[in-house]
């Protein structure tokens, strides 16, 4: 456990933010570090893979015939520490207070990274064979969304046969309940340009005489959703396949107290979402319209009279599973299209599209692993979903054709792209166990 | 003309922004320039007068007993220059392109406000006498709605006896065309802040839960004015006093080409303005609700899933003469309290407000004006209005009892209060000429 904490801490201390040209350098050290890792678990044909784009990390252990292949996703990369005036500890200076080890990356993703490998180490360092096969792609740019590994994925896929992905960068439900997700939301993220001329004007010379960019937008933005909550495009729904009656039933029986959350966690004045269904409905099983940013004319100190004559606006929209990005991005841009004042260019370029995915509960990887965190943990494993978006779960189904099992070590306090992350160090001895204990029930079938 | 050119464009080189705490020294070097073009000038008891916000300067030259006295009105200070990406020369560094210098402030106002303190140098500098009394004070806080000079207005009306003030702040209705304002819409200027809970959030974890607050001002801005431009406020323009049939009469006789304006001054892809009026009264005489700038949540490049807690949004009305800036601020304020959706918290600071006023075109002050332009400029001056604001002309009015003669030497497209700001020199110089005839017509009287 000691050695698991040490070499978890070095790899804390290198600040491998990949959204910063300036970090290279240390995101290339935090995959130096990474092949240590890698080799000194025992793994085989440990390589670094360069291409566009941070170096990708690549190990084996293929000596298990007739047994499974696990591949083992992880990244070494972390999102920026700013704002650093909220950190109370230095993020990149791993610091241990009772059971929680606080740095930036502390559970997005190396604390959770590192059992999938020392689980493997566990085997091979004591002298024992692996009771199955596993290959190992660690990437450097998940949290600044670069292409290297999908290009790697495509273009190698035969090299890299297996059965079944196994993600560690998700989280438990709640402390001490092992949880696995079976389903993410997909995204389409979009830019809207709104142009109304050329130049901003004055609003006592001109103001009554022409459009204005930002009220154009506005309505824009008032035309996707109703003030209640529901949507507003046609079509938008259509195609979600609910989660099954089943899946519903158990995620109300999950340990969970609304005012808490809302109070505590979401830390917003009132919750409000699609009327209509529950909360676990709204975040993992129905699709958002959410604006990210805005922006046009003058927001500074003090009063500017100017008609804007442009503004720009963010937003995605999450998809449910059966949504499909492509229509989704075309009825966007139609709605865009038509809610357009006169007067009022607007163009809508998509940033990045995405579909949701969902796992069969009853996948024996999944039920096996669900059952190895039960025996660690002491507790039945549940199944959540996430709202959010893990693109290589897609690709690993598109590209590999396997299903990903996400077992969730991470705790829902654990401030992931916020300030003061840190990991729960039980969790990571215990999810070390977990994942050893479900190589062994892998290997026994 | 060179030594005005100089002068004119050492003002303009001093950065001037007094709605920008950080240019307060800028501010306090362009009125310290400005006592030394009124001493220049050979004004007399000239000095800055200090208080809250940015000095006063005063000058005055009052030996011409049983003449009348004119008050003339300028301001030193700027607006913001931002955004500076859309200047094709740099704000404050004045630059001469054929007839027109560019620069912010070039036509607002120091290069119409040096018009006044030029025609006082030309009799004075040569040795004469002038042939009227004049007062001068200009203020540093025009755009940024301070309070200095109506404080000080208010405080020492009985010291500035005068019998009509003088503006050069306005602009020509066309090239060649001597212009004099007899109307202004008032204002008032809010600043909107909505938020929705502490912490912005991810749109992945919690999107479909909670509320977001650039939607919550969005369908705040679209619930101002329908789509067609007309206003959604009830009784937003109950207090209207349309102008004349005489006046309405005279506006559609002025030269105008509405497709010229449309492509060449206000470069709009189509105009838009309220339902059922013509575009002078939307522009001079109906009220606007206009939106000036508004922030939230991430613009930058990329994508950022987050859902903002917070927006900012500026805006405005221009009032029409008989609507009360209190009422309508109390209107805006109801109105922005009764669409906030739930969940969030809106806040309505009114940042200035003014109310329209009207200048009689038989007064006999401003009909000696209109002959003295049509003399040097060779044509029948046409009354205008304008659609802006300037509040000293309601104080002028209401604290002095005068009337306010706004003579426009500015152009059309000048754009004021945008990139590119410029003023065209010719008009400069026939200015002085004009308003030096001005005084040796009231002179003669």
């Amino acid at each position: 456990m000691e050695e698991v904490l040490n070499d978890l801490k070095q790899w804390l201390c290198i600040p491998s933010v990949s959204s910063n040209p300036e970090a290279a350098g240390e995101v290339r050290r935090a995959a130096e570090f990474t092949r240590h890792l890698f080799e000194k678990a025992g793994l085989e044909s440990v390589r670094l893979i360069e291409g566009e784009g941070h170096p990708l990390i690549y190990g084996e252990w293929l000596h298990a015939p007739g047994k499974p292949t696990l591949l083992c996703y992880g990244h070494y990369d972390v999102q920026p520490a700013e704002p650093l005036e909220l950190w109370r500890t230095p993020p990149f200076e791993p610091t241990q207070l009772g059971d929680n080890l606080y740095a930036r990356g502390a559970a997005d993703d190396k604390g959770l990274a590192i059992i999938l490998i020392r689980a493997v180490q566990q085997f091979l360092r004591a002298g024992k064979p692996l009771p199955i096969n596993v290959r190992f792609l660690f990437e450097g740019e998940e949290e600044s969304g670069g292409d290297h590994v999908s290009d790697y994925l495509r273009e190698h896929a035969s090299e890299l046969h297996c059965d079944a992905a196994l993600i560690c960068d998700t989280e438990m439900f709640a402390p001490e309940l092992p949880t696995i997700c079976v389903g993410l939301r997909g995204i389409v993220y979009a830019e809207l340009h709104v142009t109304t001329g050329e130049v901003d004007l004055h609003s006592g010379v001109y103001g009554g005489g022409v459009p204005n960019a930002i009220e154009a937008a506005a309505r824009i933005i008032s035309s996707l959703k109703g003030k209640d909550g529901n949507f507003l495009i046609p079509g938008f729904d259509d195609d979600v396949i609910p989660p099954t009656a089943e899946e519903e039933e158990s995620w109300s029986a999950l340990p969970f107290d609304m005012e808490a959350y809302r109070q505590e966690e979401a830390k917003v004045i009132s919750l409000h979402g699609e009327p209509g269904f529950g909360l676990f409905q709204q975040l993992w099983a129905r699709p958002t319209i959410e604006i990210h940013g805005i922006g046009g004319g003058f927001t500074g100190e003090g009063s500017k009279t100017v008609i804007p004559c442009s503004a720009v606006v963010k937003l995605s929209c999450r998809l449910a599973p059966g949504q499909d990005p492509d229509r989704i991005a075309k009825l966007l841009s139609d709605t865009v299209a038509a809610q357009a004042l006169e007067g009022t260019k607007t163009s809508l370029k998509i940033l990045g599209k995405a579909a949701a995915s969902v796992v069969d509960p009853a996948n024996p990887f999944v039920r096996e692993a669900a059952e190895a965190m039960a025996e660690v943990f002491g507790q039945k494993t549940v199944f959540t979903r996430s709202g959010g978006s893990i693109p290589i779960v897609g690709l690993f189904k598109d590209v590999l054709g396997v299903p990903s099992v996400m077992t969730g070590f991470g705790l829902p306090d654990d401030n992931l792209h916020a300030p003061n992350e840190k990991v729960y160090l039980p969790n990571v001895y215990r999810g070390i166990e977990a994942i050893a204990r479900y190589f062994e029930r892998l290997g026994e079938k």
